[in-house]
């Protein structure tokens, strides 16, 4: 849109700098409206899926099935929904049944999109697909990666809505997941 | 915790592999609790403040203060909550007064914390802090980076709730925001 001309920035050449396997690392050089060049990182990144899944726990309390796993960025412990890459060429709705699957042992009946963002447009282009898990059930399919170390738990919506954004509940695309969740089950 | 030793990996060295300014990547070797050691991708980042402002636009809508800009992550033209870097040392509170007057030229009576994330757990080690903004006044203070080419608009809350997890709402940090914000409403 030409109104936009004042805003957008034109790509003219790009380097990788990295292939740090869950993203490329780029320095892309950009021309402004006005002519003026800069230079730009950009993470070439997979797209992500997570999975909102609901189950009783054994007090029959509504849980939300989470992942319990160190993670390298954090150095630190966190709580999760299972989540994980989409594959080159993958539908999304796939790479949840897969992901969910492989962190948990758990499938379902379908798994329904609730909700897309952009983790970080400032640097990354890749986009986040959430999935709600229908009528999921315990298999034997848990197969992880031999880095992923993993507990998997259930964890009552009440305690979750106690404790995001605190100490290990802390993971921005879990608590988007939620909001997510939050808003598909207010329409039903 | 004794409990989590089956879980947490121990950083045995680093190697930065560039400073890109906005972080540094870095390679970390660590050993899983039963010594076998892999390399993990970090980005060290400084952490990340946002500033939730809500202003009455000419209609008199409640409205949020967003910043409309280019990202280069996306290549896309986003809208977002005024937002940025804090500086070393710098305290979150600080960082989100000078940013909204950066960003919008606005103060704030003062700025009360909301909510805190860790944008990504897996490969980032930084903090995301969101702050409200109270008693908006507009100032002549705004003042951007040679490379910001920033539109400031009054997005009506209504507009932003049906828009958010599309088109240009989609950033996931401006939209944890206003999860915050919301629960904050709740309680007052």
């Amino acid at each position: 849109m030409d109104k936009d001309n004042n805003l957008i920035w034109i790509e003219k050449s790009r380097k990788i700098i990295k292939d740090f396997r869950i993203f490329k690392a780029c320095e892309v050089v950009s021309a402004a409206p006005d002519g003026r060049e800069n230079t730009f990182t950009q993470l070439d990144s997979p797209d992500w899926v997570n999975i909102v899944c609901v189950v009783k726990n054994k007090d029959g309390e509504d849980s939300f099935l989470m992942v319990r796993q160190f993670r390298h960025g954090s150095s630190a412990i966190t709580m999760e929904f299972p989540a994980g890459l989409i594959d080159k060429g993958e539908e999304p709705e796939k790479a949840a049944k897969r992901e969910l699957l492989e962190e948990t042992g758990y499938s379902a009946e379908k798994f329904i999109p609730i909700g897309v963002v952009n983790p970080n447009p400032a640097f990354m282009n890749n986009t986040s697909y959430t999935f709600f898990a229908v009528n999921p059930v315990k298999s034997d399919g848990q197969s992880l990666d031999a880095d992923e170390l993993i507990d998997v738990k259930m964890v009552p919506i009440k305690e979750f809505e106690d404790k995001m954004g605190s100490g290990e509940f802390m993971n921005a695309i879990t608590i988007i997941a939620y909001l997510w969740y939050k808003k598909m089950a207010k329409r039903t």
